[in-house]
Protein backbone atom coordinates (compact mmCIF):
# COMPACT_ATOMS: atom_id res chain seq x y z
CA UNK A 1 0.00 0.00 0.00
CA UNK A 2 1.27 3.50 -0.88
CA UNK A 3 2.56 5.90 2.12
CA UNK A 4 0.75 9.20 1.68
CA UNK A 5 3.00 11.91 3.52
CA UNK A 6 2.08 15.51 4.11
CA UNK A 7 4.19 18.10 2.99
CA UNK A 8 3.75 21.76 4.43
CA UNK A 9 7.25 23.16 3.90
CA UNK A 10 8.05 24.17 0.12
CA UNK A 11 11.69 23.22 1.37
CA UNK A 12 10.72 19.74 2.93
CA UNK A 13 13.80 17.61 1.29
CA UNK A 14 11.89 14.83 0.47
CA UNK A 15 10.27 15.93 -2.26
CA UNK A 16 13.53 17.55 -3.57
CA UNK A 17 12.85 15.26 -6.56
CA UNK A 18 10.19 17.24 -8.03
CA UNK A 19 12.20 20.77 -7.25
CA UNK A 20 12.43 23.11 -10.12
CA UNK A 21 10.61 20.90 -13.17
CA UNK A 22 11.55 22.85 -16.20
CA UNK A 23 14.97 21.34 -16.00
CA UNK A 24 14.48 18.37 -14.01
CA UNK A 25 13.48 15.97 -16.96
CA UNK A 26 16.58 17.00 -18.90
CA UNK A 27 18.71 13.67 -19.94
CA UNK A 28 21.47 12.97 -16.85
CA UNK A 29 24.14 14.21 -19.44
CA UNK A 30 22.96 17.56 -20.15
CA UNK A 31 23.17 21.08 -17.96
CA UNK A 32 20.62 20.78 -14.78
CA UNK A 33 19.53 17.11 -16.30
CA UNK A 34 18.37 14.64 -13.59
CA UNK A 35 17.37 11.97 -16.09
CA UNK A 36 14.26 11.93 -14.43
CA UNK A 37 10.68 10.64 -16.20
CA UNK A 38 8.00 12.37 -15.50
CA UNK A 39 4.28 11.79 -15.06
CA UNK A 40 1.48 14.52 -15.37
CA UNK A 41 -1.93 13.78 -14.33
CA UNK A 42 -3.91 10.91 -12.79
CA UNK A 43 -4.27 9.25 -16.64
CA UNK A 44 -0.59 9.68 -17.70
CA UNK A 45 0.11 8.60 -14.06
CA UNK A 46 -1.93 5.40 -14.15
CA UNK A 47 -0.08 4.27 -17.63
CA UNK A 48 3.30 4.99 -15.67
CA UNK A 49 2.22 2.48 -12.52
CA UNK A 50 1.66 0.34 -15.49
CA UNK A 51 4.59 -0.09 -17.43
CA UNK A 52 8.84 -0.36 -17.32
CA UNK A 53 8.88 3.28 -15.50
CA UNK A 54 7.96 2.17 -12.27
CA UNK A 55 7.68 5.47 -10.04
CA UNK A 56 9.81 6.03 -7.16
CA UNK A 57 7.76 8.85 -5.63
CA UNK A 58 4.67 11.03 -6.61
CA UNK A 59 3.80 14.07 -5.75
CA UNK A 60 0.20 15.57 -5.08
CA UNK A 61 -3.06 17.29 -3.92
CA UNK A 62 -5.12 15.06 -2.16
CA UNK A 63 -8.09 14.98 -5.05
CA UNK A 64 -5.77 13.60 -7.60
CA UNK A 65 -5.18 11.13 -4.57
CA UNK A 66 -8.48 10.02 -4.52
CA UNK A 67 -8.91 9.62 -7.81
CA UNK A 68 -5.60 7.15 -7.66
CA UNK A 69 -6.76 5.70 -4.72
CA UNK A 70 -7.38 1.91 -6.76
CA UNK A 71 -4.23 2.18 -8.62
CA UNK A 72 -2.08 2.48 -5.92
CA UNK A 73 -3.62 -0.10 -3.69
CA UNK A 74 -1.43 -2.88 -4.29
CA UNK A 75 2.08 0.11 -5.04
CA UNK A 76 4.61 0.28 -2.35
CA UNK A 77 5.62 4.05 -3.33
CA UNK A 78 5.69 7.28 -1.31
CA UNK A 79 2.70 9.71 -2.10
CA UNK A 80 4.01 13.34 -0.84
CA UNK A 81 0.80 15.43 -0.29
CA UNK A 82 0.36 18.74 -0.45
CA UNK A 83 -1.71 22.32 -0.66
CA UNK A 84 -1.84 23.53 -4.71
CA UNK A 85 0.08 26.26 -3.37
CA UNK A 86 3.05 24.71 -1.75
CA UNK A 87 2.91 22.08 -4.92
CA UNK A 88 3.45 25.02 -7.22
CA UNK A 89 6.15 26.93 -5.18
CA UNK A 90 8.10 23.32 -5.08
CA UNK A 91 7.69 22.66 -8.86
CA UNK A 92 8.20 26.04 -9.60
CA UNK A 93 5.17 26.72 -11.81
CA UNK A 94 1.36 25.87 -10.97
CA UNK A 95 0.70 22.37 -12.11
CA UNK A 96 -2.92 22.78 -12.94
CA UNK A 97 -3.09 18.50 -13.23
CA UNK A 98 -2.54 18.18 -9.60
CA UNK A 99 -0.44 15.31 -9.20
CA UNK A 100 2.67 13.67 -10.41
CA UNK A 101 5.43 10.76 -10.43
CA UNK A 102 8.75 10.60 -10.75
CA UNK A 103 10.80 7.54 -12.09
CA UNK A 104 14.62 6.78 -12.71
CA UNK A 105 15.23 5.85 -16.78
CA UNK A 106 15.81 2.37 -16.58
CA UNK A 107 18.28 0.70 -19.35
CA UNK A 108 16.99 1.20 -22.92
CA UNK A 109 15.75 -1.48 -24.69
CA UNK A 110 17.99 -3.71 -27.17
CA UNK A 111 16.52 -2.98 -31.14
CA UNK A 112 16.92 -6.40 -31.64
CA UNK A 113 13.77 -7.40 -29.12
CA UNK A 114 11.82 -5.11 -30.47
CA UNK A 115 12.04 -6.36 -34.17
CA UNK A 116 11.43 -10.06 -32.88
CA UNK A 117 7.06 -9.34 -32.64
CA UNK A 118 6.57 -6.14 -34.43
CA UNK A 119 4.47 -6.33 -37.80
CA UNK A 120 4.77 -2.15 -38.00
CA UNK A 121 7.48 -0.02 -36.79
CA UNK A 122 7.95 3.74 -37.50
CA UNK A 123 11.87 4.82 -37.71
CA UNK A 124 12.79 8.69 -37.29
CA UNK A 125 15.67 10.63 -38.26
CA UNK A 126 16.05 14.48 -37.46
CA UNK A 127 12.86 14.68 -35.48
CA UNK A 128 13.61 17.38 -33.38
CA UNK A 129 10.59 18.63 -31.55
CA UNK A 130 8.96 16.96 -28.35
CA UNK A 131 5.36 17.87 -29.22
CA UNK A 132 5.89 15.87 -32.89
CA UNK A 133 7.94 12.82 -30.63
CA UNK A 134 4.76 12.81 -28.25
CA UNK A 135 2.32 12.88 -31.19
CA UNK A 136 4.24 10.39 -33.34
CA UNK A 137 3.82 8.21 -29.68
CA UNK A 138 0.09 9.18 -29.31
CA UNK A 139 -0.88 8.05 -32.94
CA UNK A 140 1.19 4.93 -32.33
CA UNK A 141 -0.53 3.57 -29.38
CA UNK A 142 -4.18 4.28 -31.37
CA UNK A 143 -3.16 2.80 -34.56
CA UNK A 144 -1.38 -0.26 -33.08
CA UNK A 145 1.93 0.48 -34.43
CA UNK A 146 4.36 -2.17 -32.55
CA UNK A 147 7.62 0.24 -31.70
CA UNK A 148 9.63 3.32 -32.60
CA UNK A 149 13.37 3.05 -33.15
CA UNK A 150 15.30 6.33 -32.91
CA UNK A 151 17.84 7.02 -35.85
CA UNK A 152 19.55 10.13 -35.68
CA UNK A 153 19.60 13.67 -34.47
CA UNK A 154 15.89 12.72 -32.54
CA UNK A 155 14.69 14.62 -29.35
CA UNK A 156 14.66 12.70 -26.32
CA UNK A 157 11.03 10.88 -25.53
CA UNK A 158 11.14 10.70 -22.17
CA UNK A 159 11.28 15.04 -22.02
CA UNK A 160 8.35 15.76 -19.76
CA UNK A 161 6.79 17.75 -22.73
CA UNK A 162 6.78 14.74 -24.96
CA UNK A 163 5.44 12.27 -22.02
CA UNK A 164 2.91 14.65 -21.36
CA UNK A 165 2.01 15.59 -24.71
CA UNK A 166 1.46 11.34 -26.10
CA UNK A 167 -0.78 11.09 -23.17
CA UNK A 168 1.80 8.73 -21.17
CA UNK A 169 2.41 6.55 -24.34
CA UNK A 170 5.87 6.66 -23.93
CA UNK A 171 5.57 4.51 -21.57
CA UNK A 172 3.98 2.20 -23.54
CA UNK A 173 4.93 1.84 -26.84
CA UNK A 174 8.62 0.39 -26.69
CA UNK A 175 11.38 2.08 -28.30
CA UNK A 176 15.07 1.42 -29.11
CA UNK A 177 18.19 3.90 -30.30
CA UNK A 178 19.70 2.37 -33.43
CA UNK A 179 23.53 2.52 -32.66
CA UNK A 180 24.68 3.50 -36.24
CA UNK A 181 22.96 5.50 -38.44
CA UNK A 182 21.67 4.32 -41.18
CA UNK A 183 23.87 1.47 -41.28
CA UNK A 184 21.78 -0.33 -38.46
CA UNK A 185 18.69 -0.14 -40.85
CA UNK A 186 20.12 -3.16 -42.44
CA UNK A 187 19.11 -4.95 -38.52
CA UNK A 188 15.57 -4.41 -39.74
CA UNK A 189 16.28 -6.07 -43.21
CA UNK A 190 18.05 -8.76 -41.60
CA UNK A 191 14.31 -9.16 -39.97
CA UNK A 192 12.61 -9.22 -42.90
CA UNK A 193 11.22 -5.63 -42.43
CA UNK A 194 10.45 -3.26 -46.05
CA UNK A 195 12.28 -0.29 -45.68
CA UNK A 196 10.05 2.74 -46.93
CA UNK A 197 10.91 6.22 -46.51
CA UNK A 198 7.82 8.55 -46.67
CA UNK A 199 8.24 11.96 -48.72
CA UNK A 200 6.23 14.43 -50.06
CA UNK A 201 7.80 13.87 -53.87
CA UNK A 202 5.23 13.54 -56.11
CA UNK A 203 7.14 11.16 -58.45
CA UNK A 204 7.33 8.12 -55.15
CA UNK A 205 4.81 5.12 -54.76
CA UNK A 206 1.17 6.41 -53.13
CA UNK A 207 1.36 4.98 -49.51
CA UNK A 208 -1.66 2.85 -50.71
CA UNK A 209 0.40 0.99 -53.14
CA UNK A 210 3.75 0.88 -51.17
CA UNK A 211 2.79 -0.15 -47.44
CA UNK A 212 2.54 -3.65 -48.73
CA UNK A 213 4.39 -6.95 -46.60
CA UNK A 214 3.85 -8.44 -43.43
CA UNK A 215 6.50 -6.56 -42.30
CA UNK A 216 7.17 -2.23 -42.92
CA UNK A 217 9.33 0.09 -41.04
CA UNK A 218 7.93 3.46 -42.04
CA UNK A 219 11.30 6.10 -42.24
CA UNK A 220 10.24 9.47 -41.59
CA UNK A 221 12.29 12.56 -41.23
CA UNK A 222 11.75 15.97 -39.80
CA UNK A 223 9.19 18.41 -41.16
CA UNK A 224 11.07 20.89 -43.76
CA UNK A 225 14.56 19.18 -44.30
CA UNK A 226 12.88 15.94 -44.08
CA UNK A 227 15.01 12.45 -44.87
CA UNK A 228 18.83 13.02 -45.72
CA UNK A 229 19.76 11.13 -48.85
CA UNK A 230 22.06 8.75 -47.04
CA UNK A 231 18.80 7.50 -45.10
CA UNK A 232 16.74 7.71 -48.57
CA UNK A 233 19.77 5.55 -50.21
CA UNK A 234 19.13 3.09 -47.44
CA UNK A 235 15.67 2.65 -47.71
CA UNK A 236 13.68 0.02 -50.10
CA UNK A 237 11.03 1.90 -51.61
CA UNK A 238 9.85 5.88 -50.94
CA UNK A 239 6.03 6.31 -50.85
CA UNK A 240 4.19 9.61 -50.72
CA UNK A 241 1.61 11.18 -48.72
CA UNK A 242 -0.97 12.57 -50.97
CA UNK A 243 -0.35 16.28 -50.86
CA UNK A 244 -2.00 19.23 -52.60
CA UNK A 245 -0.34 21.38 -54.47
CA UNK A 246 0.74 25.15 -53.00
CA UNK A 247 0.88 23.57 -49.40
CA UNK A 248 3.53 22.52 -46.99
CA UNK A 249 4.07 19.02 -46.22
CA UNK A 250 1.92 17.93 -43.13
CA UNK A 251 3.23 17.34 -39.73
CA UNK A 252 5.29 14.59 -39.54
CA UNK A 253 3.32 13.30 -36.39
CA UNK A 254 0.03 13.25 -38.88
CA UNK A 255 2.52 12.04 -41.81
CA UNK A 256 2.88 9.00 -39.49
CA UNK A 257 -0.86 8.46 -38.24
CA UNK A 258 -1.32 8.57 -42.05
CA UNK A 259 1.12 5.66 -42.58
CA UNK A 260 0.09 3.53 -39.34
CA UNK A 261 -3.58 4.06 -40.63
CA UNK A 262 -2.90 2.43 -43.94
CA UNK A 263 -1.71 -0.69 -42.53
CA UNK A 264 -4.67 -1.04 -40.31
CA UNK A 265 -7.61 0.56 -42.52
CA UNK A 266 -8.91 -2.82 -43.61
CA UNK A 267 -9.16 -4.57 -40.05
CA UNK B 1 4.01 49.78 -53.95
CA UNK B 2 3.98 49.69 -50.42
CA UNK B 3 5.25 52.56 -48.31
CA UNK B 4 7.42 51.80 -45.71
CA UNK B 5 7.32 53.90 -42.25
CA UNK B 6 10.05 54.09 -39.82
CA UNK B 7 8.72 53.55 -36.51
CA UNK B 8 11.14 54.70 -33.47
CA UNK B 9 8.45 55.75 -30.61
CA UNK B 10 6.41 52.56 -29.41
CA UNK B 11 3.55 54.64 -28.25
CA UNK B 12 3.55 55.98 -32.06
CA UNK B 13 -0.31 56.21 -32.77
CA UNK B 14 0.36 54.53 -36.14
CA UNK B 15 0.83 51.00 -35.24
CA UNK B 16 -2.07 51.42 -32.18
CA UNK B 17 -3.70 48.11 -34.24
CA UNK B 18 -0.42 46.19 -33.27
CA UNK B 19 -1.01 47.20 -29.84
CA UNK B 20 -1.13 44.39 -27.08
CA UNK B 21 -1.72 42.12 -29.32
CA UNK B 22 -2.37 39.01 -26.91
CA UNK B 23 -5.89 40.41 -26.77
CA UNK B 24 -6.33 42.05 -30.12
CA UNK B 25 -7.33 39.24 -31.97
CA UNK B 26 -10.08 38.27 -29.63
CA UNK B 27 -13.89 38.56 -31.66
CA UNK B 28 -15.33 42.26 -31.71
CA UNK B 29 -17.98 40.84 -29.58
CA UNK B 30 -15.58 39.79 -26.60
CA UNK B 31 -14.02 41.76 -24.01
CA UNK B 32 -10.67 43.61 -25.44
CA UNK B 33 -11.62 42.22 -28.59
CA UNK B 34 -11.40 44.68 -31.79
CA UNK B 35 -11.69 41.58 -34.50
CA UNK B 36 -8.34 42.00 -36.14
CA UNK B 37 -6.83 39.10 -38.36
CA UNK B 38 -3.19 38.63 -37.77
CA UNK B 39 -1.25 36.77 -39.88
CA UNK B 40 2.68 36.15 -38.40
CA UNK B 41 5.66 35.09 -40.11
CA UNK B 42 6.85 35.63 -43.74
CA UNK B 43 4.52 32.50 -45.00
CA UNK B 44 1.48 33.05 -43.28
CA UNK B 45 1.74 36.97 -44.25
CA UNK B 46 2.23 35.72 -47.98
CA UNK B 47 -0.63 33.78 -47.93
CA UNK B 48 -2.93 36.49 -46.21
CA UNK B 49 -1.90 38.63 -49.33
CA UNK B 50 -3.23 36.04 -51.72
CA UNK B 51 -6.45 35.66 -49.58
CA UNK B 52 -9.84 37.13 -49.25
CA UNK B 53 -8.26 38.44 -46.20
CA UNK B 54 -6.42 41.80 -47.29
CA UNK B 55 -4.07 42.91 -45.05
CA UNK B 56 -4.73 46.73 -44.28
CA UNK B 57 -1.08 47.23 -42.59
CA UNK B 58 2.08 45.18 -41.76
CA UNK B 59 4.53 46.15 -39.39
CA UNK B 60 7.67 44.22 -39.14
CA UNK B 61 12.11 44.49 -38.97
CA UNK B 62 13.62 45.36 -42.06
CA UNK B 63 14.81 41.81 -42.84
CA UNK B 64 11.38 40.45 -43.10
CA UNK B 65 10.22 43.46 -45.38
CA UNK B 66 13.48 42.66 -47.39
CA UNK B 67 11.99 38.71 -47.87
CA UNK B 68 8.57 39.71 -49.07
CA UNK B 69 9.61 42.61 -51.28
CA UNK B 70 8.30 40.66 -54.28
CA UNK B 71 4.94 39.97 -52.24
CA UNK B 72 4.42 43.50 -51.83
CA UNK B 73 5.44 44.98 -54.74
CA UNK B 74 2.09 45.35 -56.61
CA UNK B 75 0.25 46.00 -52.60
CA UNK B 76 -0.68 49.54 -51.74
CA UNK B 77 -0.43 49.11 -47.92
CA UNK B 78 1.77 51.21 -45.53
CA UNK B 79 4.58 48.75 -43.89
CA UNK B 80 5.40 49.94 -40.59
CA UNK B 81 9.27 49.11 -39.71
CA UNK B 82 10.95 49.06 -35.89
CA UNK B 83 13.39 47.09 -34.79
CA UNK B 84 12.56 43.86 -32.77
CA UNK B 85 12.92 45.96 -29.40
CA UNK B 86 10.45 48.36 -30.23
CA UNK B 87 8.35 45.78 -32.01
CA UNK B 88 8.09 43.50 -28.61
CA UNK B 89 7.43 46.66 -26.62
CA UNK B 90 4.08 47.64 -28.81
CA UNK B 91 2.98 43.93 -29.29
CA UNK B 92 3.86 43.27 -25.68
CA UNK B 93 5.81 39.84 -26.41
CA UNK B 94 8.46 39.51 -28.12
CA UNK B 95 7.58 38.04 -31.90
CA UNK B 96 10.74 35.75 -33.13
CA UNK B 97 8.80 35.74 -36.35
CA UNK B 98 9.76 39.42 -36.72
CA UNK B 99 6.53 40.39 -39.24
CA UNK B 100 2.97 40.95 -38.69
CA UNK B 101 0.25 41.90 -41.12
CA UNK B 102 -3.81 42.48 -39.74
CA UNK B 103 -6.84 42.75 -41.60
CA UNK B 104 -10.21 43.43 -40.57
CA UNK B 105 -12.93 40.48 -40.81
CA UNK B 106 -15.05 40.21 -43.96
CA UNK B 107 -18.47 39.00 -43.96
CA UNK B 108 -18.85 35.49 -43.63
CA UNK B 109 -19.09 33.11 -46.14
CA UNK B 110 -22.50 31.76 -47.11
CA UNK B 111 -22.59 27.75 -46.42
CA UNK B 112 -24.53 27.42 -49.73
CA UNK B 113 -22.03 29.06 -51.56
CA UNK B 114 -19.08 26.74 -50.38
CA UNK B 115 -21.47 23.82 -51.25
CA UNK B 116 -22.24 24.25 -54.27
CA UNK B 117 -18.33 22.86 -55.28
CA UNK B 118 -16.96 21.26 -52.73
CA UNK B 119 -16.45 17.18 -52.71
CA UNK B 120 -15.18 17.07 -49.69
CA UNK B 121 -15.97 19.27 -46.61
CA UNK B 122 -15.65 18.94 -42.52
CA UNK B 123 -18.35 20.01 -40.54
CA UNK B 124 -17.25 20.56 -36.73
CA UNK B 125 -19.24 20.71 -33.28
CA UNK B 126 -17.55 21.53 -30.25
CA UNK B 127 -14.63 21.96 -30.91
CA UNK B 128 -13.60 24.56 -29.06
CA UNK B 129 -9.57 24.62 -29.02
CA UNK B 130 -7.97 27.01 -31.24
CA UNK B 131 -4.76 24.69 -31.90
CA UNK B 132 -7.16 21.68 -32.82
CA UNK B 133 -9.04 24.60 -35.10
CA UNK B 134 -5.28 25.40 -36.88
CA UNK B 135 -4.63 21.62 -37.49
CA UNK B 136 -7.47 21.08 -39.06
CA UNK B 137 -7.41 23.94 -41.30
CA UNK B 138 -3.67 22.81 -41.85
CA UNK B 139 -4.89 19.16 -42.80
CA UNK B 140 -7.76 19.83 -45.13
CA UNK B 141 -5.25 22.20 -46.98
CA UNK B 142 -2.41 19.44 -47.74
CA UNK B 143 -5.22 16.91 -48.27
CA UNK B 144 -7.42 18.85 -50.55
CA UNK B 145 -10.43 19.06 -48.73
CA UNK B 146 -12.60 21.23 -49.75
CA UNK B 147 -14.48 23.76 -46.71
CA UNK B 148 -15.13 23.67 -43.33
CA UNK B 149 -17.98 24.25 -41.87
CA UNK B 150 -19.03 25.16 -38.07
CA UNK B 151 -21.77 23.72 -36.12
CA UNK B 152 -22.40 24.53 -33.01
CA UNK B 153 -19.29 25.56 -30.02
CA UNK B 154 -16.29 25.94 -32.30
CA UNK B 155 -13.26 27.79 -31.11
CA UNK B 156 -13.17 30.68 -33.87
CA UNK B 157 -10.56 29.70 -36.44
CA UNK B 158 -9.11 33.31 -36.74
CA UNK B 159 -7.62 33.56 -33.56
CA UNK B 160 -4.29 34.29 -33.51
CA UNK B 161 -3.11 31.00 -32.45
CA UNK B 162 -5.35 28.87 -34.86
CA UNK B 163 -3.98 31.45 -37.55
CA UNK B 164 -0.61 30.34 -36.58
CA UNK B 165 -0.84 26.79 -36.54
CA UNK B 166 -2.74 26.32 -39.41
CA UNK B 167 0.18 27.77 -41.11
CA UNK B 168 -2.57 30.61 -42.83
CA UNK B 169 -4.51 27.56 -44.16
CA UNK B 170 -7.53 29.37 -42.50
CA UNK B 171 -7.37 32.58 -44.91
CA UNK B 172 -7.45 29.73 -47.98
CA UNK B 173 -9.07 26.79 -47.28
CA UNK B 174 -13.37 28.81 -47.07
CA UNK B 175 -15.31 28.10 -43.87
CA UNK B 176 -18.53 29.15 -43.21
CA UNK B 177 -20.77 29.02 -39.72
CA UNK B 178 -23.78 26.76 -40.67
CA UNK B 179 -27.34 28.86 -39.21
CA UNK B 180 -28.90 26.40 -37.07
CA UNK B 181 -27.41 23.09 -35.82
CA UNK B 182 -27.88 19.95 -36.47
CA UNK B 183 -30.72 21.03 -38.66
CA UNK B 184 -28.65 23.33 -40.83
CA UNK B 185 -27.72 19.40 -42.70
CA UNK B 186 -30.22 19.44 -44.40
CA UNK B 187 -28.93 21.87 -46.75
CA UNK B 188 -25.93 19.56 -46.80
CA UNK B 189 -28.23 16.53 -47.87
CA UNK B 190 -30.09 18.85 -50.62
CA UNK B 191 -26.99 19.63 -51.71
CA UNK B 192 -26.37 15.72 -52.46
CA UNK B 193 -23.77 15.14 -49.54
CA UNK B 194 -23.31 12.03 -47.37
CA UNK B 195 -23.12 13.28 -44.02
CA UNK B 196 -20.76 10.44 -42.05
CA UNK B 197 -20.45 11.06 -38.32
CA UNK B 198 -17.02 9.94 -37.52
CA UNK B 199 -17.14 8.35 -34.04
CA UNK B 200 -14.54 5.54 -31.93
CA UNK B 201 -17.58 3.00 -31.79
CA UNK B 202 -16.26 -0.48 -32.97
CA UNK B 203 -19.53 -0.83 -34.17
CA UNK B 204 -19.66 1.60 -36.42
CA UNK B 205 -18.44 1.13 -40.38
CA UNK B 206 -14.61 1.18 -41.33
CA UNK B 207 -13.89 4.47 -42.70
CA UNK B 208 -12.82 2.43 -45.36
CA UNK B 209 -16.33 1.31 -46.29
CA UNK B 210 -18.02 4.43 -45.26
CA UNK B 211 -16.57 7.06 -47.02
CA UNK B 212 -18.00 6.47 -50.58
CA UNK B 213 -19.98 8.40 -53.10
CA UNK B 214 -19.30 11.45 -54.81
CA UNK B 215 -19.88 14.44 -51.89
CA UNK B 216 -18.85 13.92 -48.65
CA UNK B 217 -19.35 15.72 -45.28
CA UNK B 218 -17.24 14.37 -42.33
CA UNK B 219 -18.85 14.84 -39.24
CA UNK B 220 -16.60 15.60 -36.07
CA UNK B 221 -16.83 16.12 -32.33
CA UNK B 222 -14.34 17.42 -29.97
CA UNK B 223 -11.79 14.73 -27.96
CA UNK B 224 -13.69 13.48 -24.80
CA UNK B 225 -16.86 13.52 -25.29
CA UNK B 226 -17.32 13.33 -28.82
CA UNK B 227 -20.57 14.15 -31.31
CA UNK B 228 -23.88 15.13 -29.40
CA UNK B 229 -26.57 12.41 -30.00
CA UNK B 230 -28.40 15.12 -32.40
CA UNK B 231 -25.55 14.93 -34.15
CA UNK B 232 -25.62 11.26 -34.76
CA UNK B 233 -28.93 11.29 -35.26
CA UNK B 234 -28.83 13.90 -38.16
CA UNK B 235 -26.13 11.51 -40.08
CA UNK B 236 -26.31 9.53 -42.27
CA UNK B 237 -24.03 6.84 -41.38
CA UNK B 238 -21.53 5.91 -38.50
CA UNK B 239 -17.71 5.45 -39.25
CA UNK B 240 -14.87 4.65 -36.65
CA UNK B 241 -11.31 5.46 -36.29
CA UNK B 242 -9.33 1.77 -36.54
CA UNK B 243 -8.37 2.38 -32.73
CA UNK B 244 -6.13 0.34 -30.21
CA UNK B 245 -8.19 -1.38 -27.13
CA UNK B 246 -6.84 0.53 -23.88
CA UNK B 247 -5.63 4.05 -25.92
CA UNK B 248 -7.64 7.41 -26.13
CA UNK B 249 -9.63 8.67 -28.86
CA UNK B 250 -6.94 9.99 -31.56
CA UNK B 251 -6.73 13.92 -31.66
CA UNK B 252 -9.96 15.59 -34.02
CA UNK B 253 -7.12 16.99 -36.42
CA UNK B 254 -5.60 13.41 -36.52
CA UNK B 255 -8.35 11.59 -37.02
CA UNK B 256 -10.04 14.23 -39.70
CA UNK B 257 -6.58 14.02 -41.53
CA UNK B 258 -7.22 9.94 -41.81
CA UNK B 259 -10.58 10.74 -43.23
CA UNK B 260 -9.15 13.50 -45.47
CA UNK B 261 -6.39 10.92 -46.75
CA UNK B 262 -8.86 8.00 -47.15
CA UNK B 263 -10.60 10.22 -50.31
CA UNK B 264 -7.48 10.84 -51.20
CA UNK B 265 -6.01 8.06 -51.36
CA UNK B 266 -5.80 6.05 -54.15
CA UNK B 267 -5.34 9.37 -56.79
Amino acid sequence: MAVVIDIDDPDDPRVADFRDLSAADRRPDRPGGRGLVLAEGVVVVQRMLTSRFPPFALFGVDRRFAQLADDLAGVDVPCYRASAEVMAEVVGFHLNRGVLAAARRPAELDPAGLLATARTVAVLEGVNDHENIGSIFRNAAGLGADAILFGDRCADPLYRRAVRVSMGHVLRVPFAQLPTWPDSLELLRDNGFRIIALTPDPAAATLAAALTGERVALLLGAEGPGLTAAAMTASDVRARIPMSAGTDSLNVATAAAMAFYERVRAS
